[in-house]
């Protein structure tokens, strides 16, 4: 079993080889990872179903072996994903800019790989396939350490996808899938600074925040989600139920689903029952402030009381916390304080109104009059995604291609010195 | 005295203010401070003198002194400093781009600032007027936690650059000096992931180590500059020559100083004593490798055997590591494994191993036949620069004003839900 220090190396290496190879070489070594994928169908479910008995044996939830399990349709849709991105155009080697500095030096500023990305996530062994593509596609190497439940699903996965890229010509170690999946060892990858470029942790809330917390290596936060929708005073409500009932209702359990209703007063009692209707068919439980109980207990309409805690609270659910707020500027503030920087939007028929929203809401994707579901990249058009960042360094919002690549500075002179 | 925490939350109030205040006012606000600084240079003075005489009672060394001695020149240079802010453009609100995703939602992903940023630096108080001044202009809030051998001067210039800020109707919080320098300030303002989005450490490889092993916050490491000049096979010796001197001399403290040579066999004996001889002339110290001692000493230049320490060594003064490699290919691996990504040089007259060795050097800026001592914002006509960046993420090499901002993604509908 090999060190993560010799997986660190390994993926450094096989990152200069990635750097330097042709979009052509990339695209043929995604055909040959897909081709892989189904050609040893028995293999990975043979490792799979082994997983799937180990998690029995411990008795995980139903969601958990959902997502651990593999089938044929799975396994088909990874290695579609796969070919799917050799359609894409490739980010690096593309100019960003050109200029000529001091002394008429010329400068370029061209786009390259970021090297090494660590991925860390749960049992999930479609991340595997989906981030060894992404990574490949964009020259990175990339070292992938999963949950202990999907590690023999994960290896052979890992095995495979790695045969593929080797079947290009290009290094085998430019994909590894983390064997050991002790604590200890994810906590030296986190503190590999010399061989990983930027970690990208993808599951809940608490492996997020672990990572967050020991690493000494650049992370990027992604999927935390306490996203609001603001109902304006000048609000459609027909366009403000149907927007709602969409970012709530139509799945709940993701980053971009909405968890926080806040109502402009001059039109709360108008538009509160009206939404609580559309959202109470739906059987999504309201909790208000004061006077959403209130407005909604004189239209005998069910609700419970909010605590302040709720107002923080991403529910993944079918839950969404209610708050009657004086104006676009309470709206604001209170999204700012108790947001996650994730997807915010207004209802509102005032351009103003929705401007100024749009300036003053500090998050990654602003919202006039659509649903937050959208925050995703295949909606973007970004084709592929690898996650949803919510900080704001590097990359915001849905990471694409692009965002998973950085820039250098090529310098050409013919001599010249610095005076 | 404010705890971290009340800074924290003032400076992110305050962010929100500033995100959204046209260029016409930030740059009311920058005049405002340079000429905050100009009245008020006694008190500067007054609170200088006092660091001074501090400083020289714990016989702190000559270049320590001479970083955290004011002027009168010095203090008109800041001033001017934050004055020609005034004139480069403002990046916030340029369009990146704009396009439909699905259903037609419209797209628009518009520059921002990045939000608080903390700049955690040793007791050099010009750093408190630059580091407030890029904030400004490009709306951010600052957080400013110098060494604690320069807090009085420091608290001084924060007051006044707050009040020059407050003088054009932003909020004083903008602009915030750390005034308890303990450090458990310091680890806590690591980790204040609610209030910061950035931390730049600015100062020696301690301080900058420092803060990566301990912040939780996104941090840019700065400043760690091992370059190397590698003199090709088909090198215009003279060129070589004056870029080496160039690159080693004319500033050997900096981190664009070149600190290690690489030439090739094949050149080595006939480029060798060329450059040595130069080098001798400005008393620069050469560490070289069995190779490079053998021809020195044939041509009777002087020349110490260099250890394996030394291709890993930053010297920031007048010495030189010097290793003959077989190619360019070992050349560049040399590079990648001892290098710190900063800057690094190629000194050829054949155009084929300038592209190659600029695509396969992964580092910030790579150069063919110029001194790495342009990597520099000015110099790269960025008019101004906060640090320069060695790490892959967010920015690369100097980071200027377009650097200091991320993005947000604004969503326009008619209502759009998804499907």
């Amino acid at each position: 079993m090999k060190t993560i220090l010799e997986i660190g190396r390994a993926a450094r290496e096989a990152s200069y080889q990635l750097a330097a190879a042709p979009t052509e070489q990339k695209n043929r070594a995604l055909l040959n990872m897909a081709e892989q994928l189904e050609k040893n169908y028995d293999d990975i479910m043979e490792a799979n179903t082994l997983d799937m008995a180990n998690a029995m044996a411990k008795e995980k939830p139903k969601a958990f072996l959902d997502r651990l399990m593999l089938t044929e349709n799975r396994i088909r849709a990874m290695a579609k994903g796969l070919r799917d991105l050799v359609a894409l155009p490739d980010p690096v080697g593309t100019i960003d800019a050109q200029w000529n500095g001091a002394q008429d030096i010329e400068i370029t500023k061209v786009r390259v790989p970021l090297g090494v990305i660590g991925i860390i996530y749960e049992a999930r062994p479609n991340v595997t396939a989906d981030g060894a593509g992404i990574c490949l596609k964009t020259g990175n190497a990339v070292i992938l350490r999963g949950g202990s439940d999907a590690i023999n699903s994960n290896l052979i996965l890992g095995r495979l996808l790695a045969k593929g890229v080797a079947e290009a010509d290009l290094p085998s170690s430019s994909v590894q899938v983390v064997e050991d999946t002790s604590r200890d060892t994810a906590n030296k990858m986190m503190t590999l600074n010399r061989y990983i470029d930027l970690l990208i942790p993808r599951g809940g809330k608490g492996l997020i925040q672990s990572v967050i917390q020991n690493a000494t290596v650049p992370v990027i936060e992604t999927g935390a989600g306490n996203c609001h929708i603001f109902v304006d005073e000048t609000a459609d409500l027909k366009k403000a139920a149907d927007i709602i009932l969409n970012a709530k209702v139509q799945r709940p359990a993701v980053c971009n689903a909405v968890e926080s209703l806040l109502v402009a007063e001059g039109v709360a009692e108008k538009a509160l029952p009206v939404i609580a209707e559309a959202l109470r068919k739906e059987k999504v439980e309201i909790r208000g402030c004061a006077r959403t109980v209130e407005i909604l207990r004189q239209n005998e309409l069910p609700v419970t009381p909010a605590t302040e805690e709720d107002y923080d609270t991403e529910y993944s659910a079918l839950v969404i916390s209610c708050k009657v707020v004086k104006n676009l500027e309470e709206a604001i503030a209170h999204i700012n304080l108790h947001g996650t920087h994730h997807s915010d939007c207004i209802i509102t028929e005032n351009e103003y109104h929705a401007e100024y929203f749009q300036v003053a809401v500090d998050s990654a994707a602003v919202y006039v009059n659509a649903s937050t579901r959208f925050t995703d990249g295949e909606q973007f058009g970004f084709g592929a995604e690898i996650g949803i960042s919510t900080q704001k360094l590097h990359a915001r919002g849905p990471m694409g291609l692009n965002e998973m690549t950085g820039y250098k500075y090529l310098v050409n002179g013919n001599g010249q010195i610095r005076k």
